[in-house]
């Protein structure tokens, strides 16, 4: 029963632009899967996914099993508050408080499906359409769709190609009227740099200078599911101590190794403005949006598992071997202190070109472009550390090929 | 470090109608708990929430620690493509061509966080700005802010009450240009009717007619997630089979008892106009609306459990208890054919005093004003038995004092 016709028009206007221009990392993940099938999964390296390489703890999986054996089903796998189990968040602010020194209780956590759901969650909640958002490129070009969803305008400070440590001049210029958020992600996607203490002071004081200046109320998103990824001792200092309007997007997708499950929480603290109400108003949007819940069975293995650890060690073994790797063959980039993302300068500038010659090696990239930030290219090493062994030949000969 | 300021404004100007008139459902849902908590569980009487009382069939938790101990956890909790695992979206097509015989694969089937992600999935995909949708009264009035979430327009065919059956010649008066998508659900949500294979097909070729006279495509959006809930041998037609621009939105929360787990998916049959690019829209939308993908772990148990069944009968014994104990006392309402609730004209018309009235039993029942149908309550009876049994006593008092 195919009725064709040339009238008929299926696709929203504001989708279109996302249809015509699919994400390079998931057509890039598409691709890795075609030459795998093609060449032998061994012979390809594909380093442009996201996707933890570590398999998530034990308890993990203990966790699970003792759950739904113990627990009554009814409950596990039920409804719940839409902010999520009050017990489960009384855990995840017990264990922030522990780590960080921070005063959270249950009613400034609220359960969600993953920080992708998480900032959706609460640029909904405050959002007015054409309402300002101010990202720091080289930034995760998601955060372009999700702004749109709420017909916010992105705002882009550009890079500082010699640190990836924002521009704070040029951010302080850029805050008016109709600013309403600004996104931070540190450990950072996709340069594995780390802001400071001193730099997140910065940037609260200048917020908190223009709040008062300009009489608004400018959230701080603090997008963090690289956390607890940081190497040789670095810090990562707890965001909502530097800035009152601060909500945290945290997920357990690179911590515990469970991106498909899609499980995190949104920090809404105490002093923020109105909290009452953004806390609210942020489990309505977890309702409307679609999602009603995080997944319930998976909200109760992190009350038991609220404080597992990944292999960090794992992860840092990667980078030392690929940064080493590539800066000896003569390859450019700023030595990443966390998250598994190394984000290197493409020989002679053309990104696409450079990612054409990679692919003939079956080295998979995402280009720079992809981050508001061309000449670049993101290297995932949350990957087999014999992959990254097996490649480094193949990215040699693509040094020889393209480094003049 | 509380700053609060009189000019501070944080909440989107789209979500103060909501945050001020939140669900009354979910209100309802916490109002429960608060009485349980004043008076003991088994003196209070929920009929709130649609929430299963049936625990989930053994097979699940079974399957849940299987996978767990068998599968690779890194590709058990991983990312894997946004529409979901390939070989779960075959599962359940053939499901669905063993069952219903539609020649579906796993190209039209993207997994979603339940049927409430799904709508707002297949909504962002096709809604532009002022386009109208067609739903039938009483529905669910969540749909508003799923439709709303894309601005579009609500457009409301009032309700049939002596049959809760579609008003189709209203219906066909309100077509427009405009029109881009209908909602059903059947069995519904709260009337418990079932749309007929007449039905269904009058549906369908009213859509059909105008179609091709206006020159627009319709997309007919069916709600399923009480699709196994039917009695008495009722049949429950497949919907794509009557019309070409067909999408199911089916979720596992009532037939698999796994509300909190958000598991559903969407059919995107081959006959849609369009479909290959409504099905990468659609899979881009569940993306950037933040879900990603639908829970990975999730996604595999429904691969192994597909052709389970709730426990149906118990859902039967509820509604033959409580309906002939209802109509027994003098209330009126629809005998339900299928899903697990009630609506039920309120004595002398006035459903806020009837349900204060309610209140002084125990009985915590949702307005049909939520369904846009004032005048009835609805009476979820997805609770136990014996609770039913408690609470006829009460509705006894209740059908004392309220009818004359």
């Amino acid at each position: 029963m195919t009725i064709s016709t040339s009238y008929e028009k299926m696709i929203s206007e504001r989708m279109m632009p996302l249809l015509n221009n699919n994400s390079a990392i998931r057509t890039m993940f598409e691709e890795g899967k075609r030459l795998a099938e093609k060449y032998g999964k061994e012979n390809v390296y594909d380093f442009s996914l996201g996707n933890p390489s570590v398999p998530a703890p034990e308890a993990v999986n203990e966790a699970i099993c003792d759950i739904v054996k113990t627990e009554d089903p009814v409950f596990l796998h039920g409804y719940m508050s839409n902010a999520g189990y009050e017990d489960v968040r009384k855990a995840v602010a017990d264990s922030l408080n522990r780590r960080f020194d921070t005063a959270f209780n249950e009613n400034n956590i609220l359960m969600t499906v993953g920080a992708a759901s998480g900032m959706n969650v609460i640029l909904k909640t405050i959002l007015d359409p054409g309402d300002e958002v101010i990202v720091f490129a080289p930034y995760f070009l998601e955060y372009n769709a999700y702004i749109n969803n709420y017909d916010g305008k992105v705002v882009i400070i550009s890079p500082d190609t010699e640190s990836f440590q924002p521009k704070l001049s040029e951010f302080e210029e850029k805050i008016n009227k109709r600013t309403k958020a600004v996104i931070i992600n540190t450990p950072n996607n996709p340069t594995g740099v780390i802001y400071s203490a001193d730099t997140l002071k910065k940037i609260g004081d200048i917020l908190l200078k223009k709040e008062r200046e300009l009489g608004i109320s400018v959230v701080l998103i603090s997008d963090e599911p690289y956390r607890e990824l940081a190497y040789d001792g670095a810090e990562v200092p707890y965001v909502t101590k530097f800035y009152h309007n601060t909500t945290v997007c945290y997920s357990y997708s690179k911590s515990l190794s469970l991106p498909g499950e899609r499980i995190g929480y949104l920090v809404i603290p105490d002093e923020m403005d109105e909290h009452e109400k953004v806390f609210a108003a942020a489990t309505i949007a977890n309702r409307v949006l679609g999602c009603v819940n995080a997944p319930s069975l998976m909200q109760r293995v992190i009350m038991r598992c609220v404080d597992e650890k990944t292999d960090v060690e794992a992860y840092d073994r990667n980078r030392k071997l690929l940064y080493n790797g590539l800066t000896e063959l003569g390859f450019e980039c700023v030595k990443p202190e966390g998250a598994f993302y190394i984000f290197m300068k493409t020989p002679g500038g053309d990104e696409k070109a450079f990612i054409e010659e990679a692919k003939k090696e079956n080295i998979l990239l995402v280009p720079g472009s992809s981050f508001a930030c061309p000449g670049y290219v993101r290297i995932a090493y949350c990957v087999s550390y014999e992959m990254i062994e097996r490649a480094l030949p193949a990215f040699k000969r693509l040094a020889e090929r393209t480094i003049k």
